[in-house]
């Protein structure tokens, strides 16, 4: 039997022929919406038989898929990204493979896991159907959380803190929105290279216990806006003038942070929660040489798919991970019936930090 | 006698001692300042004797001299480069050698055309001593009014558009501030690159007659503030999607030219006439890649001294005076004499275009 699988097309799940044929009436739970608006409103839970791997393609149960900011924004039409309709929401997972179509795939086998690397793909379902080379495999040690959400926060991170200026040990960089995913990502990037990460948070009844949690995580220090206007942290030398500004928020969080940069440092902008536009003081861009700039991990990933740079990113990252030093950012597993709760939450702050939602299965 | 002289120290001007000796004894007319302030008020026209050229100095006659925007702000208070007083204003002339200090000068001669290329030198005297190191030899068919004029304006433009982006034939870029100074320059320069340069000017009663004049110099299309709100020049195809935006102006203006840019093109900012900063709105930095950096050619000269850039560029500028491909910017000679309507004058528009003043001795 296991012989007749093969030659329909099939790599049989280990030596128990039955394995393989269950996956091939497997039911999939899939979150879908037909039109932009309020995801707790447009998404709906559907089930569907799943389709048997062709050549070159792997079946995978999902095992966790994150709630991004960028997909509640894709779902309310508020992303440059539109998808074709009906779409699958999400961007991001890890699961693990339990079929391999016909011929099989040199580089992946049955039970590894494995995240795919290509966004858009609609990772918000229980089993999907890949193309293997869109599929990278994750060593065996790497957590579920760290897996399911190592493609967006911790390589957004990872390439602004490497792509714009050369940092070395002892230099500064400084963020707003530090406790954000990608704001934790960086400071554990931060600590793992020896360079002074200092975050800029809102003020709130919690900051006591944010500022612990994100020094825990590796923070040189951390300031509220208020505390950035009048800082001497820089002036005085306590730490040197940051070479590198990290800007998620825009407005005068912006304006503030540029004011801190180092003659010729470099702002770069990934995110705009407060929607107000980067204001730059003309003086700051011909006198003190300031660059201004943005980075988006989708055009990184299309425009670097298959390079050197991103197997040494990924490699990187999973040995952070594996000797502990890159945790996934605070988050909650949700069972995906519940994902009413988890999209409605997911763009609010609850607690003194975000917490990222992880849809498990 | 000539040899006599030699021996004391000094290269002779021609065979005739006299005129060596003559010059020992020059009274120089140099424009002082003592503290910051209006230029008008604070600037003092004083007589003075000039000392004799000593090794490696070259004493010049100044042939003329322009007064430029940072000059006045210099001497204002408002600039960055705060010189030591009793300070001379000025920062560009052309001058002729009438004697060189003992030893003489490997590649300067008595009756060469030189410029110096330090800044804050104050070049509006009469007559200067300047290290010889400090010159650079103007071939001999530049006209006065250029060579006056070449190190800081036509110098800018030319840094701008080769240094942030690789323009191609056919490649717009668009600038604002199109009829100042800088802006003629860059319009002759991309004519000669065959680039098309869209201006941008404020709305005045002799537009007409001032979009003839840029036009003339090689302008592809000049454009209001208003016009460039609603132009379709870009989407329609009339001209590629600027790849380089140029900008003096800064608030609205520059926001409305950096809508303009191409994905992934550049905003240089130069100057901020409007006084107010630049708007970059996330949205153009996350997902149209669009990067804001400024450009100050003091700080250029000083980290390329002596550079092969630096010959490169004003062989080729020299080139592109030499074929008419590159005029002064409109301006008027004035006498040192008159110069209190002449700094008066320096930053009002009078007339269809900017005048620029250039003191005659």
């Amino acid at each position: 039997m296991a012989q007749l699988m093969r030659q329909l097309g099939y790599a049989t799940m280990g030596s128990n022929p039955l394995l393989t044929s269950r996956h091939m009436s497997v039911m999939a739970k899939v979150l879908r919406y037909g039109e932009f608006g309020e995801p707790a409103k447009v998404l709906q839970l559907q089930e569907e038989p799943v389709p048997d791997p062709k050549h070159g393609e792997v079946l995978i149960k999902t095992l966790g898929a994150p709630i991004n900011p960028a997909d509640i924004n894709t779902i309310q039409g508020k992303y440059p990204v539109k998808p074709a309709f009906p779409a699958v929401g999400g961007n991001e997972c890890v699961g693990e493979i339990v079929a391999i179509g016909g011929g099989g795939s040199s580089s992946l086998k049955v039970g590894d896991r494995v995240v795919p690397f290509a966004t858009g793909l609609g990772t918000w379902r229980s089993h999907a159907i890949y193309n293997a080379n869109q599929l990278m495999k994750v060593p065996d040690n790497i957590g579920v959380a760290e897996a399911a959400t190592i493609t967006v926060n911790p390589c957004t991170g990872y390439r602004m803190l490497k792509d714009f200026v050369t940092l070395k040990p002892g230099d500064t960089v400084i963020q707003n929105g530090a406790n954000s995913a990608c704001g934790q990502a960086i400071i554990q990037l931060c600590r793992a290279w020896n360079v002074e990460c200092v975050g800029i948070v809102r003020d709130r009844p919690e900051f006591g216990q944010l500022k612990d949690y994100l020094k825990g995580l590796g923070a040189a220090e951390i300031l509220t806006e208020e505390e950035l206007r009048t800082t001497k942290l820089f002036k005085d030398g306590i730490f040197r003038k940051p070479k590198l500004a990290l800007n998620c928020v825009g407005g005068k969080n912006a304006l503030e942070l540029s004011r801190q940069l180092d003659q010729a440092g470099v702002m770069v902008t990934y995110g705009g929660m407060s929607r107000e536009p980067v204001t730059v003081p003309t003086a700051s861009l011909i006198f003190k040489d300031l660059r201004f700039v943005g980075f988006w991990m989708t055009r990184w990933t299309k425009e670097n798919a298959g390079s050197p740079q991103r197997s040494e990113m990924f490699n990187e990252l999973f040995g952070l991970i594996d000797r502990g030093a890159l945790k996934a950012p605070a988050h909650e597993m949700i069972s995906f019936e519940n994902y009413t709760t988890a999209v409605t939450n997911a763009l609010n702050i609850q607690g003194f930090v975000g917490k990222k939602y992880i849809f498990q299965f």
